[in-house]
């Protein structure tokens, strides 16, 4: 969208005081950045949330530019969009790159903050901005994750969008999670996470990725990008590209916002506290559409299946793609065409319950 | 198998003399390490060659147990069970880890041997014994990509099993070998490849190894067995089991051989110099069965179904496990009934054809 578009703002603070974290912590005047598109309406009512994945920020512009705009599914014209940078993150919210109280960074010390306290956080920006209702909550992947966590936590949730998320992080994703941790501790700059950020854990945290972007794409969908072509260099071009994306990573992500982030992810269960993933399931009052992808090896189907079969409200859409899990960045056309689907159901529900 | 079965015999080992590379350098005063079981028939013509995966070994006792032993698809009491250590690995055969010609240890140096080289180097030693037939050439993973390669180069070859193996390594694959290597040189032990042998890359190592567990394995099947459940330190149990296996693969493992055997699997295609890769499948004589496991995110049931349908006498088999591509070292017995059963198929269709 461009500049023009109502309401768009620049990167703002929300300054969240000494915030209290899930495993007992506190951080100290905590903060998150966040950007917000549109207006509030005069009922405070009209609010949309985005959440981000893994490695992104509170510029929805950037990574799902398909899915705001005039007419989209996130419509500047109707919605207040907001995003906020997740604590723990790099993008201005506090995290281990944040200056601790007494001097110096976080770094290695910088407490566990579970999906819970990153939702909790954002809640508290809304009261600030004395939102009354959420039209819609949506991620994917670790944004999906907190989609879910919102329409557990907060009763203004009317509707969740969980994209290519589970309802609590595997074993084997715990698993592919420990082994990048692994990759960037192999890394001697690493130095448990402690290290000069000038001089950060370059090539682990990039072998990391790379790990990374093996399980959010899919054999079928490299294979038709890159087939067997070979690289100036003489190696196969998917080499090329995978390299590419461990350094692009590098030079724009911390190496302990991602350890941070990924524990996030590990430590994801919406049964914590609440009798187990089948009593909080059961416990959403929103309607709640659980987007598939059919070949996201990172979160399977069978996944969004049990969000979709034991939310009272849910249903299951499917993303047929060949790319894997980044499907929820790539297919945005499709993924915009079943959101605004959704959110015209539950407008009409929403109508029906009230007439 | 007991010590008292007919044949069985130590770790020997075939010297190959000068051995030329598919890639055009010379390994001085090669050699293979290999093992047998059973005794060769009169007529020369009752060889079985298992090939083994990426970190095995010739035992094949220590890592197919379930299929070799009397009445067991591998029978000593009728076949003579060929097994021999991969050209570039480090149990027994030359390697990264071995002397070269004029002192020291190859390390870095070693040359880039291929499935080719590795199954030519076997052949000679088949030629050495005197073998005039091979009744059965089988493998899983990477030894199933040499399976496929003797039913291309040997005419002996009377019938072959490749298990979770594709007639060429996908970009997926290759890209998920690249992650790992990148991951061996974030630990600035590797050195290139010429690190002290007493002072391993042993956290870069442990962190590929942990990887490819993870593509080993299946979000199912590690679900199945770890569930959620913590491990004394208060960790996901899973994580335990993940340090585990890395921890193990570095004490038996060397790191140059690990990247050595993963260049290897990224260069087999069975179509380079043979027209493509259809050419090369269409052109095999030998009845071939490809074995796919269903949840093999590794090498996809795709990969094996392409093997079956291109082989003229090829046909599918399917090995359904929850564990992934791991599934040909873990359900066995289901195995070694498919691949009897296979090998019945295929002595009724010599009779007839003989008749």
């Amino acid at each position: 969208m461009s500049a023009a578009e109502p309401g768009r703002s620049p990167t703002l603070v929300h300054h969240l005081g000494d915030f209290e974290l899930e495993g007992g912590a506190t951080l100290p005047d905590a903060h998150l950045a966040y950007r917000t598109w549109g207006k509030l309406s005069n009922a405070a009512d009209n609010v949309v949330v985005a959440c981000h994945a893994l490695t992104g920020s509170a510029d929805v512009e950037a990574w799902w530019p398909g899915l705001l705009g005039p007419g989209r599914c996130l419509d500047p014209e109707r919605d207040l969009v907001v995003c906020c940078n997740l604590l723990g993150s790099c993008y201005g919210s506090t995290g281990p790159a944040s200056p601790r109280p007494g001097g110096g960074r976080w770094g290695a010390d910088f407490p566990a903050v579970t999906v819970r306290d990153a939702v909790c956080a954002q809640r508290r920006l809304l009261d600030a901005l004395g939102v009354r209702a959420v039209r819609l909550v949506l991620g994917g992947s670790l944004g999906g994750m907190q989609a879910l966590e919102w329409a557990l936590d907060d009763p203004r949730v009317e509707a969740a969008a969980v994209i290519a998320a589970p309802a609590r992080h595997s074993a084997w994703a715990i698993a592919l999670s420990e082994a990048q941790r692994a990759a960037i501790a192999a890394d001697p700059r690493w130095d448990g996470g402690s290290y000069d950020p000038s001089e950060p854990p370059a090539a682990g945290l990039a072998a990391a990725r790379m790990m990374a972007m093996c399980s959010y794409r899919s054999p079928r969908g490299l294979g038709e990008r890159f087939g067997h072509r070979l690289g100036p260099g003489g190696e196969p071009e998917v080499v090329g590209w995978l390299h590419h994306h461990g350094g692009a990573l590098v030079a724009r992500f911390d190496a302990a916002s991602y350890v941070v982030l990924t524990r996030m992810m590990d430590d994801h269960d919406v049964g914590r506290g609440r009798g187990g993933v089948e009593a909080a399931l059961r416990s959403v009052r929103a309607p709640v559409l659980a987007v598939a992808i059919d070949s996201d090896g990172l979160y399977p189907p069978a996944e969004q299946l049990e969000i979709a079969e034991l939310v009272p409200l849910g249903e299951l859409a499917w993303l047929r793609s060949p790319h894997g899990h980044d499907a929820f960045l790539i297919e945005t056309a499709d993924l915009d065409r079943q959101l605004r689907s959704f959110r015209a159901r539950v407008a009409s529900l929403k109508r029906r319950l009230a007439g």
